[in-house]
């Protein structure tokens, strides 16, 4: 199941007018691979890459500025390599958030983006010889996480549409099949919406721990699960071998920050610091981090509105005739009336005709749209009435 | 010739005080293995990792935080993923610094400190089945960037004490004798100071282009590099194959902001754009780095000032009769004045009773200090004289 479209991946190849002889060659398994990255377009409803649309208030970027004003004046020391007081509020924000007992900060780890930290995991716990099993369609940086480390990426295939599910012995069985070192469960995975029951990351636990393996449960759009939707960080105290990672990138409006994080038993937390570039979170990241932190109160109080305008738009597609995928995210998977895979990039380009970028990714012929401002989400809806007409 | 000490590698192993079954297994070649860092110890003379000591002015840190403020209106949206404004100005600096045409935003790459710079070019460029050489006493990193690639990394040895030089025969000997995918150069070299000979480079350079291979020159000390001494740069438009490497962290004065950059051919940044997580400079790191590189007369002013404290310090310690490195660079490589293995760390110690922390790094029996504040420099000089007596 093909999860990248060549629009998913649009950075062109080479920014270079002219090859001189002499350019080394890269890796030899690199060849014909491309920078990965979404068009970055300039139009004026962004619903293409899962953004927060709502910015920091003037007052919480006048604190972010504050903030690293005061960092500044120590900017010519390097910082604080375990970042302590930044873990420390972020298992305090998790205890809030998600009613558990507030992990010790030597349980929780920060890098520059969730990106980071799955490549520090993977790297730390897989590489040469060790395999990584996800479930397709999964995010698309998941390979690229294996290609970078070395690490045999190998996928299982969801449910079928629309719910995208995972079952116990679906998940137990492609375990037994590839015997992975590290499992990648996505709840709410992307791009399908789809949660996890907690039954099935609990069986997932269950069997690599019976494997010496590692469980990761990517939770970067847990905080817009539906009510009574459990986080897998519930399960950490029971399971050795589970690690939790979330981002500030989704809820936290914060995707310019730069800042993902996981939780785990500190032993897990220990491999990852091995292979950290040391250094690897600056002075400025830690005092943007820990101010948004701070402000989680404002910050948050949009994740209510995105999940209703969410809801909405969901019942809205469906009441148009749209099969959609249920979702736990700030986003929507739904397929373009004329089902058939040629249209899908049709309905793009003339939703982009009109000012609304969204994202061709996954399977055909399903589209995905993150849920804007409202006015953002009428403008999507005006624009498919068009450009995906009933 | 080890180049790390105990000392050197001081971080706790492990910060979990319990051990649970079914914590899964790090990669077999990590095995021992510790996060890498200097300690990171508060006392009143910090000359122990070759940070600038001054600090940037209340205006500087002021306007540092404004930028921030601006950028954090926009910190919901991913940051800018090729950040040409801030490659344009890196460019445009080096062209003032080193007198060379200011090179296209294209051969400019920008990443969170020259470890995540080195990391990129060694997982573009090296990998498994792929080999990077570097001279022996150098910088601690270098063996974890290739560790954490897969790129096998082998040495050579500089030249004797105290001047610890390379010529053009020994690289090309051990360039015939290794054949490296990847050469690593550092001028002025981490730990002892040198500076390269620009006619060694030239014939690096020309053999690594006849064997296909890539030269890196670590230029993280070059602001600080003496009168008549060139660059690298200069080179840049004869050799498709040679990559410099800069930071922010020591002229700029901006270790906390975490900000290394490299000068290549286009078609060299192409390969890193591939393997580099996407996003993965912040918009905040852009904006830091932007005012620096504004800023920039009042921090490279200091530099003056160090490379004047560096030349005194030099001659006193030669005065005092010290064997002494001769130093291109922030710091200075020094033997204590009994010359025996043991008493390196006596003399380090009871400089840090005093303290003064410098660092135990490289060959035995040498010391390296970093070059700081009059005050420091004072401090560590008066230290000296009781810790170490003629």
């Amino acid at each position: 199941m093909p999860v990248d479209t060549p629009q998913d991946q649009a950075v062109p190849a080479s920014l270079s007018s002219t090859a001189r002889p002499g350019i080394p060659a890269r890796r030899d398994d690199l060849a014909g691979e491309e920078p990965y990255g979404a068009p970055q377009i300039d139009v004026a409803h962004l619903l293409n890459v899962n953004e927060n649309p709502f910015g920091p208030s003037a007052a919480l970027a006048a604190d972010m500025g504050a903030a690293v004003a005061e960092a500044a004046a120590g900017l010519h020391r390097y910082p604080d390599r375990e970042f302590t007081a930044l873990r420390e509020d972020l298992a305090a924000y998790l205890a809030a958030e998600s009613g558990i007992p507030a992990p010790p900060a030597e349980a929780v780890w920060a890098a520059n983006g969730s990106n980071e930290v799955m490549h520090q995991l993977l790297l730390a716990y897989g590489g040469p010889g060790r395999t990584a099993l996800g479930f397709t369609p999964h995010y698309s940086m998941y390979p690229e996480y294996a290609r970078d480390t070395f690490t045999r990426w190998v996928t299982a295939e969801r449910g079928p549409a629309p719910d995208f599910a995972l079952t116990a012995a679906q998940v137990t069985a492609a375990i037994a099949e590839n015997r992975p070192q590290i499992l990648v469960l996505t709840s709410p995975n992307n791009p399908t919406g789809t949660a996890l029951d907690p039954a099935v990351v609990r069986a997932a636990a269950e069997a690599m721990l019976a494997a010496g393996g590692l469980l990761v449960v990517d939770e970067a759009y847990g905080e817009f699960r539906r009510d009574g939707v459990p986080s897998a960080l519930e399960l950490l105290p029971e399971f050795a071998n589970l690690v939790v990672t979330r981002t500030m990138s989704k809820a936290f409006a914060l995707a310019g920050g730069r800042i993902g994080y996981l939780v785990a038993d500190p032993a897990i937390v220990d491999g990852v610091r091995i292979v950290r570039l040391p250094y690897h979170l600056s002075a400025v990241t830690q005092a943007v981090a820990r101010t948004a932190l701070a402000h989680r109160e404002e910050l948050l109080s949009q994740v209510a509105t995105l999940r209703e305008e969410r809801d909405v738009l969901a019942a809205h597609l469906a009441e148009r005739g749209h099969v959609v995928a249920p979702s736990d995210a700030n986003f929507i998977f739904f397929q373009p009336l004329l089902r058939t895979a040629a249209d899908r990039h049709a309905v793009w380009q003339a939703l982009l005709d009109r000012d609304v970028l969204i994202r061709e990714v996954g399977p055909q012929p399903w589209l995905r749209v993150s849920i804007g401002t409202p006015e953002d989400n009428a403008a999507f809806r005006t624009a498919l009435e068009e450009a995906d007409p009933r």
